[in-house]
């Protein structure tokens, strides 16, 4: 009995937060907001995970050594500079931590730090330090904070993205929400992928941080190829327990519950950011069903939502069927081409177009009206095993080498 | 003493071929010539590498097959069509083998047979089988037969692909030339890569694919991200002995002079069909140095090449080194962010745009001006040991998605 509900990242109890315009970037309008801030009433159990670049923006470090203990009570988050790859970056991120401090009564330690915006620069940490009495003064804990913060977070996102659910663990109502970014969508974690999520459901730092590895690795993770991350990659969970539900402490059904809440936020904004790739003008899911193990299943559709030339071949609307098949033959997963069923599908129907791994005829005008559609699947079917997976990707278009021609000017 | 000469696939000594238009594809116009030809007037001893993609097209099955006993006589190559996963594929592939062997007085053992084009559709083997005795009766040794022939593998590349070189070996002067086609460069190998190459070295079979392999490593599948192959790709070196060289058995000097030549014939060729990228505006090379291993610095630069995101920056002229620190960061080689220096390179000058990992500031106006010009390196020094790799590719244009969004029509 999950519902969706409004209120975002501000939708569980006591957690307010704000989006202001601090001007990280000079060129920015004044009316973009880019400085977001998030606090919660009590302490919070937090669990985050974070890129697998070798390169990491120096954010990412100073919020690895805040969530030592596995407590934190807000989080700080700026867009237009990524605050990496410059000689100040350690310590810029560390005064976004101090400055919230100062003007909160907590500790540095007790926030998450996130950027996201241009490498190399140096960030403009006076911005911020003046901008964030203002993010305090404005915290609410209703929808038009969590409108506030996630705009602040927006970069070449044309869409916010939140999300809030509700459900029953234990005989209590327990609410969670967030907020998310992300847009660069060839290598999709290349442009930075950050989401906040806050609940107050009672947990422990053990079992969010179960639940959330778990479903990173099958949400967020499925929208990128090859696992490339972007240097500032972020997904956090605050939960202060104020549901009053009974402390989940064991993987027992209340966990369960809680999985599954944490699962359907997660999927809905993988989903957000795969249809707000950049430039996109489709969202493109790969299920692939009947393989030999979920991980071949996942390499599969990864593979076929990862490639140019379908990515192409999707915003032409073009059933270029061999381009999937052939994607599958690079993808180094093992299946048998001589089994392959692939169809598309969308809300206009769906047509099979590959059976047994040869074309089979098919109507090129009803072809062309299901691929023309917002929303497209690749169904294939690999007739090995029971297992599946789901991947999401975008199409590619003429606005993604716009936008990623010329981004730091 | 190596020196470039014209002649391309016909430069060797006994070497012949052609290009008509057969009309493989209904709709293409009659003066694209889509059938070539290549035939020696020795048995030639052969070697070949082939796609791994786990999806093979017809032609690469069928031509593993002729060339087990590692002999040939001739190639039978068609653009239009890439004749992979149709129900007759196999006997078509066949068909034109047998077609050839009937014209010629030949096996059908004796060709290698290849094809490009759209996957899934049933190639038109009659337009075939009714334009080799055209394509037998016009072969020529000289330039225009190895222009006709190159033209004919022509698919979506807007410049034909030709090279020739000559040197000593042994005091006899020992020819080389090669045609080949591939502009499919976001993952490049998926735009078919074909390369003919013809000697008239006298070298066994065994010295002859070893060189083979261990070049294409070098050179063709540094053109690449990942390793990702098509169905159709293949290198083929045919060898007829005709130079009357002392046969090379042993790697001595006279294998090492055959390995340069043929080293630089394919380092030409992986350049030309970088440059020829699709909707490519720029060649880009990315030469890491300074690093642990050949094997790192190889992985390092293909990152750089193939980020869409680099890549997007690059058309757009935009100094964007942190998308290449980015790129090498999810690379998964092994490297120090802190030690790492970034150079952009071209005929204009050089710029350095990072220094031990950290933004340093350089001249905007400069950078630009070196990066408008038509070939672009990327050269890093990663500062931990003495290997080296260059790799190559193109920018992501405008021109890429309109060509690959419409293909098959």
């Amino acid at each position: 009995m999950m519902k969706e509900i409004k209120g975002g990242v501000c939708a569980a109890q006591g957690f307010k937060a704000s989006g202001v315009h601090a001007g990280v970037k000079a060129s920015s309008s004044p009316d973009k907001n880019d400085l977001a801030l998030i606090l919660s009433e009590k302490e919070c159990t937090a669990a985050a995970t974070y890129t697998l670049n070798r390169v990491k923006a120096a954010p990412v470090y100073v919020t690895m050594e805040h969530l030592e203990n596995g407590v934190a009570w807000g989080v700080v988050a700026n867009s237009g500079n990524a605050n990496a790859c410059c000689p100040m970056s350690h310590e810029n991120a560390q005064a976004m931590g101090q400055a919230a401090a100062k003007l909160t009564g907590h500790s540095a330690e007790d926030f998450v730090i996130a950027s996201t915006g241009v490498i190399g620069q140096t960030i403009n940490i006076g911005a911020i330090e003046a901008g964030l009495p203002k993010a305090v003064e404005q915290l609410v804990g209703n929808e038009s904070g969590s409108d506030a913060a996630a705009r602040a977070i927006m970069t070449t996102d044309t869409v916010k993205k939140e999300v809030a659910l509700q459900c029953d663990i234990g005989g209590k109502t327990v609410t969670m929400g967030g907020i998310a970014k992300g847009s660069g969508m060839i290598h999709p974690n290349m442009g930075t992928m950050l989401c906040f999520i806050t609940t107050d459901c009672a947990i422990t730092h053990e079992m969010l941080e179960d639940a959330l590895r778990d479903i990173v690795a099958k949400t967020f993770n499925r929208v990128t190829v090859d696992g490339d991350t972007s240097t500032n990659d972020m997904c956090v969970v605050l939960a202060n327990g104020m549901a009053g539900n009974e402390l989940i402490e064991w993987k027992d059904e209340k966990y369960d519950a809680f999985y599954q809440m944490l699962l359907a936020l997660c999927t809905a904004m993988a989903r957000k950011i795969a249809a707000d790739g950049e430039g996109a003008s489709r969202l493109v899911t790969c299920k692939v069903s009947g393989a030999r193990s979920e991980e071949c299943a996942e390499r599969l559709a990864k593979a076929v939502v990862g490639s140019s030339l379908v990515k192409a071949a999707m915003f032409g609307a073009d059933a270029n069927w061999g381009r999937v098949i052939c994607a599958m033959g690079y993808s180094k997963a093992p299946f048998r081409p001589e089994y392959v069923d692939i169809s598309f599908c969308s809300a206009a129907g769906e047509i099979l177009v590959c059976e047994k791994g040869a074309a089979v005829a098919f109507d090129e005008a009803k072809a062309k009206q299901i691929l023309t559609q917002s929303e497209i699947t690749i169904a294939i079917n690999v007739n090995e095993g029971e297992d599946s997976a789901e991947c999401w990707g975008c199409d590619l278009t003429y606005d993604y080498v716009k936008i990623n021609g010329d981004y730091r000017t």
